[in-house]
């Protein structure tokens, strides 16, 4: 069960290789724009290579490096970056201290492993949250530690891996810098978890995540620049990543000092159910004569029931929910009737990227527009380590400031993922 | 022999990794433009790695996922992709089902193994006709079939991994698209081999393969447009992949509504002898008023004769013909006398990329060019994992509307190889 | 001890995955420009994936295939590229024969792994040296044979990977050419070094290395253009890698026929102490009428004292200096007061790019700044594979014509890494 490991015959060498594999398809319809709007890139079919990570661990006795490459990520695959690449320290008890380029999760659906979520994506404000100042390949120096009923983890971050660089500045992987930043974001994040409940038939979670960027990465306009100013900004695809515009999103944020979120998690399980729900608060600190900070929210509700196979079940590790289990003798086999594990999912998921709409100082006004997407989907498990996902999703998203969405815009996907795990 | 595959004990698991190593260098001499055409970028010596390759496949059971990172590509190296990215399952008997980036293989020349050319490079009609389609890391769902007399694969097919992204658009990898493809590519591929005569000292290959995009990409000139396009074009290299401009090629065919291409397989395998030819037409519907469909076609004819080695053997599972071996007892041992397997091989290949030249409406009149190379060379090989060719190619190409090629150009290069495979 | 490898019973096939991790945090202070100059970006802090490659190497008997992606790579990380790919004949006794993408070692700060440095960086004059002709991932055909007492090689050698893509000019990978190299570059390199004393408390290394770029690549405006140029530039950071800018630097030399480099090296080690020192000269010959020659000229001296845990010893099959060792009994444990080892380093570097700043014709007239660095360090090793390092480096650079230093500059860096070595 697991990866694949070799180990030298005294314990002392390890080396593992893995496998996260989700490979996604499908388009939208009836997505189109109003008269006047941009069409936006809507594929009513195409493909995305979501994730391909192939986690490589090189341990020596209590000390682990870790290094993932990943030849897929979101948007428009055609990226190869690097997920992680981290080296930890494991001789405590219970305990991970690490430096480098890493993950930290913050919140509970950032907590799950990508293999195990509900839906093809996280709920948007668990998007936006996370990547404030943690998210993939952050630099981070901190540690975690969990025992069976509470989960604790915090971090000093600084950049993501290639933020500085200027080659790509839309992707996830090469992307975000210009080439020209004089000075680089710090942040920090802390996350505590407890589990009240834990019996056969009942789990509840709870907990607080929190994050912050203390100080926004500083760039210059060119290479022969003499200053550099500090911005952000926000937005959200329709929750299916296959290359779609944003139809919600803030523009640049100028003057931006600091950044930072906060907000409980709650979720319960009962029996073969499980339903959970986080809401979190975003602001930006902005300095100028007449700037006012802002302000925008976000929450989701959602919910899993396994029709068939082992239910989902707590990961005291993780502090979060895990996926459904397949028992070796309940494998996909038509021959003897088995069929492995279904699940019916379903969320519901908001963010509201407005901000002093009406403020009488035109820089204290974003619309970043308020997007609502419904979606429903079935996950298969033919066997503990492959996946089959279907999701539809309808979306609502109230006017912004993208040409893609003038008057306000509403549409429908069909997605499916096909997905391995080792 | 093959890949180092590590499995566990119950032969439920198992992870293997391969290598395809092909690096190239050479140049051209007497390649030179006439006055006022364009110099083109004809190296007298330079180097590409052509193809490097590490193949992972992670097995559960009947299910394997295949990963396929390649850290060389056509033309220019300095990219890094995906090769292949893909799911697959085994449990029916000499039946593989697959979904997910994959290279499904049309045409004879392309169903051999890269590591199996008889020269550096593919014929170009066969490269011409596989990339309508097929081709590398493409998007597919279908499945092969194979018994020892006939071979048959069919799969639906969509973009290629990166296809839709922006960041390089000259390139294999990480191209061909403008970052606002509004709609992708969909289409589809079958081939049917039969292996009418097999004997000791006789095999012969006829086979069919077929190809097609319904529906070309469609794509926007920039985010904020309001509506997409869909054309295609067609373009060959002289046949030694380094870096070189294309002579013959179509430039831009508008109104493209779908391509196809199909056309007889034959081979026939004598002894140590194999002789080997491919016809295939090409057609583009063209949908606006006064357009009319565009033809474009290629052939070949290829031998390889086995000096010492075990000469080149058919391959069932790939309807094709396969290497030269090396028994153990044959490896290169120059204190033993032994000296591996060496072969010569030569290839006549014509493309001719023009279309309708006597229309009178000039969006009809299509001046790709006819480019007619003639290949030779010598392949060593020291043991059955590593191997080294040369080859000489004289390139003869009328006039198309490139830069490089005003007024019909003619050339020649040598090229080599180093190779390993695993 | 080092790589994992599995290997077939026989030992006729081994393969083996390392890893070389080196991540790098930490920023500039009191490094500001003079009014008027611009600022450059001297992050005050920020982190860089300096080297993070994954060493595959495929055995059969006396052959080996060496291929090690790279996902970090100097100044800004967020590039994937390739550190080596080549084939080896290993059948010669002490010699290794190689073709394909290849580090040829010139220097005796090259010749260390990197693994193994002092500090963070090579001095500049060595870094200048090994990318004339040499350096990551250069297409090599030679061969290296070392004995107890000499070392010795020789490669002919000619582009970089990628070096004739476009994709991002300013990069050590995808980097350097601009998509139309009409004829890439020639060179070659060797390097011998002998040791005449070699007792327990003693050893003393001397050496020549030379190098030569007999024929630099031309490159052409664009791919339409009727003709190509040959250039040559210089220029180095201040010995800290993580996205600084250069101030010193030549700028662009026109009209370069050949470029060349050569000098001594220097070391001895006297129980737990290592001093050594190089000396190199470059030359540029160029073409043209009024044009003369440019020269160039740069040298270090260092020392390493190792306060305990085993010292450094000399690396015969490098022909250079090893790293401080960690023998298992004294690994890191606090609870038995083993402490691994720790050594205090130091060097004084200087390069000098002027060239003929009084002569007549401006166009041999070349102020590319005189640039010296102070750096001290301490590095700890817990065990054989994991290194933490600490540098504090001042610089001083005289005006060059970089818009960065216009009035001579000075500055400070505190730079710090995590590395692990398998």
């Amino acid at each position: 069960k697991g990866r694949f490991t070799v180990a030298s015959e005294d314990g002392a060498y390890g080396l593992s290789i893995g496998l996260a594999f989700h490979e996604d398809f499908g388009g939208f319809f009836n997505s189109g724009p109003r008269p006047g709007e941009a069409r936006g890139a809507f594929n009513s079919f195409t493909t995305n290579m979501r994730r391909l990570r192939i986690p490589f661990s090189f341990r020596y006795k209590n000390w682990v490096a870790a290094v993932t490459p990943d030849f897929g990520a979101n948007h428009n695959d055609g990226y190869v970056g690097l997920y992680e690449g981290n080296l930890n320290y494991t001789g405590l008890h219970n305990t991970i201290l690490t430096v480098g380029y890493f993950q930290p999760r913050v919140t509970e659906e950032d907590s799950e492993s990508s293999n195990d979520f509900f839906t093809l994506e996280r709920p948007s404000i668990t998007d936006m949250v996370r990547n404030i100042a943690a998210g993939d390949a952050r630099f981070s120096v901190g540690a975690l530690h969990y025992e069976k009923r509470w989960w604790i983890a915090g971090y000093f971050t600084g950049q993501e891996w290639g933020h500085r660089n200027a080659s790509d500045m839309g992707s996830t992987y090469y992307g975000g810098g210009n080439g020209n930043t004089m000075d680089s974001q710090t942040g920090a994040m802390l996350r505590v978890a407890g589990r009240p409940v834990a019996t056969k038939d009942w789990d509840v979670h709870t907990g607080i995540s929190s994050i912050s960027s203390f100080r926004q990465a500083c760039n210059a306009a060119n290479a022969n620049a003499t200053s550099c100013s500090r911005s952000t900004s926000f937005g959200q695809r329709p929750e299916f990543d296959i290359g779609e515009a944003n139809l919600s999103a803030t523009g640049g944020i100028s003057n931006a000092a600091q950044v930072w979120a906060a907000g409980p998690e709650l979720g319960v399980r009962w029996k073969r159910l499980i339903v959970k729900g986080e809401y979190y608060h975003v602001g930006v600190q902005r300095n100028g004569p007449g700037l006012k900070s802002a302000g925008f929210q976000g929450w989701y509700g959602s919910a899993a029931y396994t029709l068939f196979g082992n239910p989902r079940m707590y990961n005291e590790k993780e502090g979060a929910f895990g996926a459904p289990g397949v028992s070796e003798n309940q494998e996909f086999d038509p021959a003897r009737n088995h069929w492995g594990a279904l699940e019916v999912v379903g969320h519901y998921s908001v963010i509201d990227l407005n901000s002093r709409l009406n403020d009488a100082y035109a820089k204290n006004v974003i619309r970043g527009g308020q997007q609502t997407v419904w979606t429903g989907g079935l996950n298969w498990y033919p066997n503990r380590h492959f996946r089959f996902m279907l999701d539809y999703s309808h979306f609502i998203v109230s006017r912004s400031e993208q040409a893609t969405n003038i008057y306000g815009r509403t549409g429908n996907s069909i997605a499916a993922r096909v997905q391995a795990g080792f």
